[in-house]
């Protein structure tokens, strides 16, 4: 069935993958702060699924040192009992027709009277097509009784093939409007706020395009190397990693034409609309690099040719953008971490200050500090006081740490459960999203994978930003990286 | 003859009205901190001249307790040594003219080889003619040995024709160009970055019109009441006191087109340009008001119907400026000191975001803080963290306290000073400038002193932001004061 909401009483929270990292981190401290702050449904279930046997106690066990561990919010242990008795736990197979009937039995003693249900994939990519199926044919995916809804987290696909086939397969099972897919970077609160920022304030649209925007930096730098992940990220790279998911959806915020409505569909159309229009790649507009000691790591390939680093050109060929670069970067091992997007503006067309000559003016640049410093920056130059007229650039900054009382931010999976939870997709990937997404990177991580291409990895050493052609990437344009944020 | 560097070793600078207040406050505190920073020009003498009677080293004395009291900056004994052995006092009459040969004489003797001569008037502006009148004739306005320069306190004239008259006695003994007529608002800090902020920056300018702003206000709040200088202020009240100078000043740097360069002459064209624009203003759009208790004070006449308080609200009529309000207000014995100036914008044209019925959206606006808290602050929108779409106005800020290391900012008469001393009359005012200015308050100040309009003077209590009906006059354009400082 469609979504529809149906007003039952009961809803249930299914996980696979439960015994996971994700799970006991992230979803179960999000699902419980939300439950302190009275967000979740007023029936709700909990029911976790993996290959690993626990009893309902032992899991709720291990889940609550993650919320000990992983929360932000301190809640009492009355509330958490009150919440874990709401936990259920049910080895499983994913590769079991039969474990989906049990599931669905197990669930149905619980929900005499029919439920909602929200399916969690929190297992390896590799085997959401499995879990897909089975819930479509073993009747989980169905009901006259209640919504039915399926979160799927990334990576979704591995290149826009392999993101057709997943498209196709959970349209097989599900509507999409039933679908949420999920990229917590969409959940962070600073995320969020682009659109507020821009769209709720009236002085910085008017020069929010290819007349006073000189171009676009969006950065996501990681100080941390590929840890216990070798494995995965070895097949994966920086490029399917971070930029086919987490920078072109900030690309996609940055650059949107205002959407008439903040409604999930409303807002998609104008992300599809941005990825649609970004001209095709080519290799010479990327950098590709790798950090030095990184084919040393466990499950790592010998002679690994991995990109941990990138940097890209692009540009959307629309009227608000028409000639004005985005440069996107992202890495792991660099020298600081970083979510960041930089908007610098073009020079002033006149100086009529009588500047030294070899005075180089700083412009304009406006940074929307992703984390881990949330805020907002805007440079500007001043005159140095007590000068006859030297002139320096200085920062007007808005920080959440110090305007909002509780300067914590929330964690991007609480809102985002709650949003799925209550049916608000607005947050989430939609299929053509993701598509036109995987679409921007494929001509690249093909390019790089061919001899030719793979030739170029260049290397950095830990703990820098990079290589040195990265520098020179955006020196040949007459420009350099700015940190706005620091 | 006219103003010509001849490149002479020594420099005198001659103060009338000595044993002032404003002499030991304000004028010789920013000579000797300019001294210790190097600036003052390498030779140098200082003459005060006044009624009193000192011998030079009285007169000393009593500077470097103003020094002391008044000055921001440190500087050793041995440098006030230095200073104050340049320094000389001559007790004088200005209505007597062999006084002014006595100076001359006294003058001619420590400049062995001619000198430039800056001419301070620090008296009581009453009798600004006859010294200038008295300089001519006396020959201390010309030399074919030195620049002659003249510095003029505030007030200019009482009213247009005043300032016409006196405008003509100086130009009869000066040049335009050798006259350099105070308004030490200029001289600040924060009042001259304005300009700096708006022309040096790419970001504002774009959208500093009619297209984009709403309304200016320009708020010059005092807590002090008249104090000792009820004499004066009693005569004047708080339009020629503060609007006339402070407040209109404001406005040119607020509204002026960007000058060509960022000369002399350039930028006080372009002044003058916005002061000319200025329609004509009607009682209509004016407020008065006296603070309960001002008639009690000494100096003030019985049932002095004089305004401490006063809001104006003007139009500047040219392309840039067509339709956009100016809200001025000034006044004594206010709730707070500060001086500031504020845009603000206009709302967004279409809010996407499903706001609560009855929320009301705060408009961008940015402001300029003058004093106390130098800096400048950016009022924006922002979704709060941790709720589904709340959202609420913050600050973006720049403060030069935490920007600038010593983030104490000179005085304003350092500055001037030392402009003066170089020929630099930028931050000066000029004639036509001062003329134009009283052209816009001559019709308040006359039409108040008729029998109807003084019978608009309205009453606030000490220690509130003015009468009511202050408010009111912003409410009926659905507007309202702020404070973008604090």
């Amino acid at each position: 069935m469609s979504d529809q909401r149906m007003n039952l009483e009961l809803t249930s929270i299914i996980i696979f993958g439960a015994s996971g990292d994700l799970t006991h981190r992230k979803l179960i401290p999000a699902l419980f702060n939300s439950f302190c702050k009275g967000r979740l449904p007023e029936q709700f279930l909990i029911l976790g699924t993996s290959r690993t046997e626990y009893s309902h106690d032992q899991f709720r066990d291990r889940l609550r040192s993650g919320v000990e561990e992983f929360t932000t919010m301190q809640c009492d242990d009355e509330q958490w009992t009150t919440f874990a008795d709401q936990i259920w736990y049910l080895k499983g197979d994913v590769q079991a027709a039969e474990d989906y009937q049990s599931i669905d039995n197990f669930l149905s003693e619980l929900e005499p009277s029919g439920a909602n249900r929200l399916y969690y994939l929190a297992t390896a990519p590799a085997i959401f097509p499995m879990i897909i199926e089975n819930l479509g044919s073993q009747g989980l995916a169905s009901s006259n009784k209640g919504w039915r809804r399926i979160v799927i987290e990334k990576p979704f696909g591995h290149d826009l093939n392999s993101a057709l086939e997943l498209n196709e397969i959970v349209h097989h099972v599900f509507q999409e409007d039933q679908v949420y897919r999920i990229d917590h970077y969409l959940g962070k609160e600073t995320a969020q706020n682009i659109l507020y920022f821009r769209f709720l304030n009236s002085i910085f649209e008017p020069i929010w395009n290819r007349n006073h925007i000189d171009h676009v930096q969006i950065t996501v730098s990681e100080t941390v190397d590929v840890e216990h992940r070798a494995g995965y990220y070895d097949q994966a790279g920086v490029m399917r990693d971070m930029f086919q998911n987490h920078l072109l959806q900030l690309l996609t915020l940055v650059a949107m034409e205002p959407p008439s409505a903040f409604r999930a569909d409303e807002i998609r159309n104008e992300k599809v609309k941005v990825l649609s229009s970004v001209r095709k790649l080519h290799l010479d507009d990327t950098v590709q690099a790798q950090y030095e000691g990184y084919c040393d790591a466990e499950g790592v390939v010998e002679q690994s040719r991995t990109p941990t680093y990138a940097a890209i050109k692009l540009y959307v060929d629309n009227w608000r953008w028409q000639g004005v670069p985005f440069y996107l970067r992202s890495g792991k091992a660099l020298q600081a971490k970083t979510s960041e997007i930089v908007i610098e503006f073009k020079p002033p067309p006149h100086v009529m200050f009588p500047l030294p000559d070899d005075y180089e003016l700083t412009p304009n640049y406006l940074s929307l500090c992703i984390q881990p410093d949330e805020g907002i920056h805007l440079r500007f130059e001043t005159k140095v006081p007590d000068s006859y007229q030297e002139t320096r650039s200085v920062d007007m900054e808005f920080h959440y740490g110090t305007s909002f009382a509780d300067g914590r931010l929330p964690d991007a999976y609480e809102r985002l459960l709650i949003d799925a939870l209550n049916g608000d997709a607005s947050l989430f990937t939609r299929s053509d999203e993701i598509e036109n997404a995987w679409a921007i990177i494929d001509p690249i991580i093909h390019g790089w994978e061919d001899v030719e291409g793979a030739s170029d990895l260049r290397s950095y050493r830990v703990g820098t930003w990079g290589p040195q052609e990265a520098d020179d990437f955006l020196a040949k344009d007459n420009r350099r990286w700015r940190l706005g944020c620091d």
